[in-house]
């Protein structure tokens, strides 16, 4: 039984909290943390009795009755957690992003590498969706040819006034910055923002829609329509166009109904249940992996990747040129 | 240019003979009857200049400026006209049904017979529909191996107080059976019909929705959904098991639109809309054949075999049992 | 911690010791029992260390450390250990049938209302699939009008030599038996089989394809194409046609693929594939509900109310005719 | 009855010289032209007795025969033609391109606009294919808000060794330029070319496949994938992304087949099967204008357009930036 202390208490914390106690096997919490011991006490009341409270996130990395971590506070206070379990070489899972900064996700990378263990696994849930595993498997069986264009969207039903332009990216358009470079086995080269006309229905601090374009090093392109303010629902597509066919993204399970002269499904506007399942599927790998010592998921690079990334295209939102991703040479440590 | 005679000049009778008028090639329509004088004249207006205006529809049959003659009168002036016409040994284009009895169906088929040339052609236009082409041309290629079932559903928007239960196979069901036995290249054996519950939105006069099984000699077995008050469109299926595969009629072009939560495409609720084309072809192929003296359509063995069929389906409506299709057997003139 | 004894560890029965032990929360195997020593022993294993061995079922069935039984023996060894269970008051699940002759299920059934507890728990999985609960949900919100007639195909890539005519009701569309009543909350007035022209792909002691039709109490008309040698897949549909709606189950989440001038997606062939999460949501909400001391599931009038029914098809496959399902009246027990 | 003269008796030529003689109404070709006096008299036998061959079109365009003009001769000849059948007020129906110059495109242009009659129409026959008809139409209803992005895919089997880069715009993707301009009634600003990984199937003097991206002055973002060479199949797909919908073109019909473990539909490979209803409209629509005096497709302005738009993707395709769309103003004669 993996033992596991889970460092910050919100919304997201308590389901990951919930989630291992009550959903997935072979692991419980039996620490938790959170700057707000209010908090941290709601968060131990879901684990259950004889689960520890902490305030301070390193006594509950160096408790030694914790074998592994998950990272669930504000992106800001990952980097210096991240390095502290890295020093007493914990497993971690760490929810997005790695860092909030480049410098501070190399800084982790190095740290990782030079411990010479992989450690740490970050929380872009959608490689554990079906629909995306099976696309990729697909690909791998080499029966389609090479990937040359992925067309995806990531379309949102509404976005609160607190959602600007650059959240496109750090909190919409990262979920495909690390899948889709994950599906073709490849990283970023450069990246471009193309901004359309603009929906009514948007407020002003945010653009919307806008196309975003990723370049990776073997050239295949990658187009994202990101719409936040859609209206119409939470609608997530993937086709891979590769050179002898096109695979597209399968739709979940929902009855067709004919009615009223329309024949019509469902489109989900909630992200939580399209990615239901991917939520316990990553966790329940994380755990499995942890137990063997292993990190099988999105890992430091992936991370480091996606930040580099991400910068480039909020450059590029403001620039409306290409812009390329200067990351160092990928260590061989990841590859 | 084929010169054709139009018997009968209602609705339909309008319609078709604007069809030869502008819309397919090869005829002209040199002369109109109807037991309306006014009803003939006005089909006379759309025809154009130099058109025939009778009252008697002999007369028509008879002009030796008629080569062809397009019977569209109510069914039981249909029996008359067949024999005349097949007398003076003309093409005949007739709208369903045959005749309204089975003897009088005979009666002409025999004529027909004797006169040692096929003349008349049905008008059951589905077999001109695109879909059903389809579906009997992979059927014809062998690969799927011998149908052994089919599924159909003929539903309705909704049908006028006027419309009773035996008009669910006069007026709806006709169609499969005409169809159906074609596709597969088969004639029926026995038939049966099962009242499921009714739904409420029906009036008193006609039992809604009803399920038809007709069976063909080889065993073949055809389920058809009559619903004609389904209240959500016009919508026609057809789906084909076979030995090795099941084949499902393809559907119209049609935009598929993502809002307010939902996937949708639309549901005709016009048979006019979904079989237009057909009309158009049945006619042209028509047109074609009679030109070159011959008949490709559906022949008189198709209306007496209809018409024969048709009646044990109204029998079972009332007695809820299996009943026998009591054909002659057929002429070899018909196979 | 629900305290589980699982009598019969066969193919089935390792995989819920599997089951309960590695995929669900709540319970654990504390004692397995089988006629064969051996078999017992390897069903132990799996459970882990502690797991008691018995190759009696009734020591299993009384032991104090066994809170609730799960059985997977052969259905002729069922009435007896059913009625064991019932006399100690333990929730039982049990795979289907209930018992291999109505008159037991009867027996069973009023052990437990005499009981006047709700003990037993039928293996109907189908019930815990995504698809069927949409469905039911969707009928349940009154929108769509009421059910009228059911559409359900039961396609299967191939059956063995050893499959015979009456196992296509026993072994395959008992399934269909147990969820359409349940879908529509009503109970079987009477049934009837149509064997239609038969595929030379089937053995000669199985007539294939059969299309069974039932009809509840209401008029619900449910037809069902069984059709176990169709050779391209395991492709179960379900369509149930509403007053004012048909809605059609949804199908489960796959690539679409453009290749060779065709788009595809894949049709499964495994049972176990499309059903996999419902053998897993079946179990963990018995435990669930066992720990509370309730039964949601499938229920004992269930399986008699299937023993009858697939009695009276039986007997339809061989008279062709209407046969009526014969139950006794419901009791109020079980309303 | 129009009277047409065909200038061009090549392929194209003689598909049109047969579609005004067999499968159109109301007009009949009188008379043709061809600079190799063998090509016109073998245009001349389709379209049956009486049709006068020309070797100059110039003497065809004057004949007092000819009410109408179709040309349908190598792009560079056409502007002469053009500007002969302004001169002596003849309505044309001209394959694209209208001129194989932007200068001779406006050229004629002006000398149109100086006629004061619009006389011209473009062969852009896609905009007579009904997925687009009903697209255009969505979107004019205003119910799905503003257009916003259009995604269009623009796939083909593959590609002789005479096709080049450039040819990607000017035989492949100028039905998009034109197109998709029309669907939202706006015109372009600029363009971009994007190269992705290249497929290793093309020859060498091609590149393939390429990204087309064009802005109109109102921001509409227009994405359109060519891929010449993608072997699968002639794929042709448009998504219009407005403010608060999602609309997509919808496919022919065509059957659902399940067989071995797929269920698949076929992808067309000829653009002729898929277009050949928006070939017989175009020129039927053309004739029914002619013959009013109007001109209602494709015009003078939309094939200068194009022929600018054209211009700066094949710039755009070397310099691999955003290339501006530079031509004059809107004549007030074309709004």
């Amino acid at each position: 039984m993996l033992r596991v202390g889970v460092i910050g208490c919100g919304g997201m914390g308590r389901s990951h909290i919930d989630r291992i106690t009550n959903r997935t096997q072979g692991a419980q919490v039996v620490a938790v943390s959170d700057v707000f011991e209010e908090g941290a006490k709601k968060g131990a009341e879901i684990a259950g009795e004889g689960c520890k409270v902490y305030t301070d996130s390193k006594q509950l990395i160096n408790d030694p009755d914790v074998d592994a971590i998950v990272i669930v506070s504000p992106g800001f206070a990952h980097c210096e957690d991240l390095l502290e379990a890295i020093k007493v070489g914990k497993r971690v899972f760490c929810e997005k992003p790695l860092c909030t900064t480049a410098d501070d996700c190399k800084k982790v990378m190095d740290a990782e590498a030079a411990s010479g263990k992989h450690l740490i696994q970050l929380g872009f849930m959608r490689r554990y969706h079906k629909g995306y595993i099976q696309i990729k498997d697909a690909i791998k069986t080499g029966e389609y040819g090479d990937p040359l264009i992925m067309h995806c969207t990531h379309r949102n039903p509404e976005v609160p006034e607190s959602y600007n332009t650059p959240m496109a990216v750090h909190d919409t358009v990262i979920h495909e910055i690390d899948l889709c470079h994950w599906m073709v086995d490849d990283d970023y080269e450069s990246v471009q923002v193309i901004m359309p006309k603009q929906t009514r229905y948007i407020h002003k601090n945010c653009k919307d829609p806008q196309i975003m374009i990723m370049r990776t090093k073997s050239g295949i392109t990658i187009d994202v329509e990101c719409f936040v303010n859609c209206l119409f629902g939470y609608d997530i597509n993937c086709e891979v166009v590769c050179e002898k066919a096109a695979l597209k993204m399968g739709t979940p399970i929902a009855p067709f109904i004919k009615k009223d002269a329309t024949l019509s499904t469902e489109v989900s506007t909630d992200c939580f249940v399209l990615f239901k399942e991917a939520y316990d599927e990553e966790i329940q790998n994380w755990i499995d992996c942890a137990a063997k010592g292993v990190i099988e998921g999105p890992n430091t690079w992936d991370g480091y990747l996606a930040a580099v990334t991400a910068d480039a295209l909020v450059k590029a939102q403001e620039s409306g040129q290409i812009e390329p991703v200067n990351t160092v040479e990928k260590p061989d440590f990841y590859k």
